[in-house]
């Protein structure tokens, strides 16, 4: 009987719990033995699961109960060349996905990017939040509380700031709803996507709001930051990163080389990305954004629990001189370089494709550097979709009139 | 030279694309040729993005440019127990993450779940939707469409499913937008998540609308679908599944397991999900969905963008009787378990986890399946993460009692 | 001593309540006798309040507690050339309103439509709602109640339309969230704007839910309705009348009378009616629909807390060969012309001018037309506003090339 | 013939138009022409509205193209009492109303209010917004000026204040959209609601960015302002008067004077209030607070059209050992007791039954006590209504008992 097995029978026996077998094995004879449990509750073969490329030991602060790894193919697009603040070169854009044509969709937007000289990119913004709920005893204490805030930021900042080498407190925002106050933290996490850095520190911040005021803590996070959930606030405000990017093409290039013209492409921009997503009463007036979102996240190590934010994104199109100008604009991308899934092997050399592996210099570049190419890559994605939609209607419209 | 290696100079020489060489080579060589350029270009080592383990061939219509895989550490939650429409079992839940702690999570949901004898999950809506844009004269022209709409359902449906073996349309909603007019179709796609399928149906309708009115198609998609955007029209009207869990969970277990009562979850849940998330103009009354959603979604082959949809969720919890009702669901929970990434080898054997590879019978009962197990998924992180933010103020609470 | 002082003083000596005056004397009397009370509690004169010009009784079941009226200006714009479902000729359109410059505004655009042959409107879609609020005891029991009320439309149909002479329910819609269940009633309430007559069928319909299912009524209403709030199911599907108005204005007229260009206009609201609004994440697509509405709902007797509904408004501009195309659509514009505040002398006399006062024939026809002719106000507001703000920067930008 | 009778010739003849009576004939007797006018077209009797009880004249900044004034009844609820910041006092409630039931409903949640010993409101933050929008040549020009206008805001904010007496600009807030930036200012308008103020200092504003950079106007509202459309930047970020008030109700009043429990209410209020507009998507979270906030602005000579702001409110209701507690929290209510229509004569009385018409000492405090009653009316309305739905459903609940 392998070790495996053994192990396997003490969790079937009640010996052991599913989470407790690293306590009792190294991790990769744990993730063996919770295969064997699985394959025999469920009738499943976890082979292909079970062939992962990397020390198990290497994913204990990213998982538990590990039985093995998902493989998704990755591909890159480009290079394309990018005008940036904190990138400024051609680079290939690595995606992981499972969904046939988007890499091509995206590849085919970045070579007619390169055509037109480049996108520019720049974040405009940046500050990852976490926003505790307190609850006070009406209205007259949250008055006491948010002038009590207004009052003692530093003192906020010093305790926020004593848990964190790298975080910055940039600012605390109240926002009340009867006796339920929430104070929106906003920090510069620099290369960190920084969510576990902003909720230790915030946590730090919340003991001091407790000690010096009457509001009692209910939740560290009130919703109101918002991770993870489609909320106007992150588009509006923005977390993370805001990041915009463009470009001007040539009205030769759009018809050469997208086979349809800057009006085509103009028009169905506002009747779909912009009327269309108004009448959906959306946050998202773009085409696919998460698409590219979703795949450089997962190629990069990013949460992808995240793409949701990614994808507060406002894309534009308008005809210049008879030229087409582009661009998208992400409200809320929540990226970083150093931490969570970027330290594991595939991610990480997923992050060298673009140069972008660990903490910048300055710190918070190679963060940004990373928004700026999500930018991009976005921008390509929808100017590859925008102009596969027009010119499919173009062409059905050459067909009529050949009738 | 190695064959990669050539061909990798053929590329350099402008000889061939990045997107050509599976028509040279095999499929792998053509990802190691790429890896080459690559790592030429960046410096980048690809090593662990080679070392895949699968053939190339099998995510041909998965990916293109492909360089190799991203691996992400999947683990498993459960067994939890399920009393659903299309489930009724105990299953283990496969997740696949770089984020630390959540599978400990919602294993530790899950494990609260089965001592209050197992969730119930539904699915209570179903359809997929795809929403072309025409461009007609005016409003009298938008008019007399959306009357020829309603009086030819018939017509659609047979130019629509003319082009799918499994699908079927439900209906065709049009929306006027001063001179655009949308269709939204809604189909019943059955196992598939059937973007695809749906998408091909449509633009066969399409043909049907413009042949017989005055209308022009401006994009297959005109947003009010809507795919992969936040968007309250997928919120309220649900996409793909609307799908409910939920589980009544004795005062004792709360007490002695969670560490908090069903009081503090009740007003944390009222505080946070439901207030917190008003105030912030959300669309997802939750505390982290998504989180499972995203995992559960890379474990078994769905499509990572559409996570966006999936994090529409409304969660409540109340007392009932000194017990605590919790309850989530999911407006647009779009999932399949044929097609697209499903048939990767390690997704294969997630689902396999779950015993919902390929078609069900009868045909929509696996997906369904899959989307109550991740509705139970998202209970359990719920039902963990919310006792988790309690008992941490209780306990501090009691701390500050002892002083 | 007068009677009403007589009066005041049984108020203020706790024999008489406020509200219990109009069973002591007639409803002027009472009026009077209420304003000495406030009077001699403020210091306030309510001499003008006081002189209102019909007779108190004509408004008992428009209001309690009454003292007097308040007199807002009248006044016209017009007259404009409609070519709508239900109106078909040259109309002034009232509005009342204390904003300087909306009247002249509207004006000049009714002038610059009639110009271009007049504007275009029709309803597109009718109906109002009403959505109670259930109980169930869990996700097994919603499936239940949403399976019965798909089949017994009928019976619910029947139970709803006994309690009114002129409403018909068109369909029921259920929407779940754990153990709520929301039924969303909607019917076609003619030209009454319905709100009552739907509340009572409604409760009717509750009624037979509750003897035939185990559900009970938590809420006649359950905020899905949605009544009074800016929600996004009225954006998306509608409430009351949807009603669309466009208009297509030669180039001269836009140069010669509005002083700028169609392009300068297509690009303002793109700019600020989409985008702009696209990033404030609102419901609202438009430059000051809501001021039209206000005014118009004010001059017809209309509900005035429903101008939060009558805001959801998207403008279009679009240059089409060298004119200019503008529309507006109200998504849920819920209106009247019989009932509530229509029957009071101003208000009437408002519908007057419109010629829709009371019942039309066809029924619903007059109600079609007052949401007909509010569109097209918008319509010309929504032009006149977005000319003078092109105009403004197109004078500045001229004399900045004269410096 | 009379002046009125020659002057509506003079019309029918092309000599004259409609708005230009003004110039040819006192306010009255224009006012009058313009009744004969449209009484000859539309066959209508404009007698009721032509008696009017105020000099035209005084109306002129109010209107253009007077015919005469709607009246709508106006009643009193209360008195109620008040402690808030700028309130500390008992005073009736105007509201100006056609919706019956609505006056009897306040005055009852009055009559409540007073019983637990008057309601707490508080003004939490201020500040009219105008939010004019640029275009730029690209997003590094996007860049320069979000970079620009940090640095210059002093620049910004002495071009503001040149225009104004009371005004001050209180911060400058940038969002960026590809090539399309927002300026958001925000001003402390004193007891003004301040749109006409602030769109005048921002054109200043605007004329130096214009002057200063490379950024050209395209309208002066950008519509992230946002004035008179339902959106999310107003419901989070607030505009004109942040203003919630609560109350907390003993138990025994709850049970006798409304007939219902508590818990009663704070369930109805959670599965209507919260989950109810959750599911649909609403930026309104209560029951009918735009009743209240339409009626008093009605009253007191407010804006309508911002009747769609004054909805963006909270209702919370919860138990607090056995008795109610509830709030009413409305993020943008944009109130002033001094110009606009708070001049007209009935309106200014309706200021004074609240002690509030004309400027305040210090200055602000009339507005910000204006906008704490009708946080407070509305407060009573929410408990009322909220209370007699939930004893309707007792009773009918009792009643089943019965059977």
């Amino acid at each position: 009987m392998t070790d495996a097995a053994s192990l396997a029978d003490r969790v079937r026996e009640g010996e052991l719990r599913l989470h407790e077998l690293e306590a009792h094995a190294d991790a990769d004879t744990a993730a063996e033995a919770r295969r064997l449990l699985v394959e025999s509750q469920s009738g499943a073969s976890l082979d292909s699961v079970g062939n992962y490329g990397f020390p198990a030991e290497a994913a204990e602060t990213a998982i538990e109960n590990m039985v093995g790894a998902i493989q998704v193919p990755m591909g890159v697009a480009g290079p394309v060349e990018i005008d940036g603040g904190s990138v400024d070169s051609e680079t290939y854009l690595p995606l992981a996905t499972t969904e046939g044509a988007l890499l091509a969709s995206v590849n085919r937007g970045c070579s007619v990017i390169n055509s037109a000289g480049g996108a520019t990119a720049r974040v405009l913004k940046s500050g990852m939040t976490r926003a505790p709920v307190f609850r006070v005893a009406d209205v007259a204490e949250a008055e006491a509380l948010v002038s009590w805030t207004r009052d003692n930021f530093e003192t906020l900042k010093d305790a926020a700031e004593e848990t964190t080498n790298h975080g910055e407190l940039l600012d605390v925002t109240p926002y009340v709803v009867g006796n339920s106050v929430f104070l929106r933290f906003r920090y510069d996490t620099k290369d960190a996507m920084g969510m576990n850095m902003v909720t230790i520190a915030t946590e730090a911040a919340c003991d001091v709001v407790e000690d010096e005021t009457t509001a009692s803590l209910v939740a560290l996070s009130g919703n109101l930051c918002t991770d993870k959930k489609p909320a106007a606030i992150n588009a509006v405000e923005g977390r993370g990163r805001s990041v915009t990017a463009d470009v001007r093409i040539p009205r030769d290039v759009v018809e050469d080389r997208l086979h349809t013209t800057p009006e085509a492409i103009a028009e169905l921009n506002t009747r779909k990305n912009l009327i269309g997503s108004a009448k959906a009463a959306s946050f998202g007036f773009n085409a696919h954004v998460a698409n590219v979102v979703a795949a450089m996240f997962l190629a990069t190590g990013q949460d992808e629990a995240q793409v949701v934010e990614g994808s507060n994104a406002i894309t534009t199109a308008e005809v210049q001189d008879g030229d087409l100008y582009v661009s998208v604009s992400i409200a809320s991308l929540e990226v970083g370089t150093v931490g969570g899934g970027t330290k594991l092997p595939t991610q990480a050399e997923g992050l060298d494709i673009l140069g972008v592996r660990g903490g910048g210099d300055p710190a918070g570049s190679n963060a940004d550097a990373l928004a700026e190419a999500i930018a991009v890559g976005s921008l390509a994605g929808e100017l590859s979709l925008l102009s596969a939609l027009a010119s499919r209607n173009l062409s059905s419209a050459h067909a009529d009139l050949g009738r």
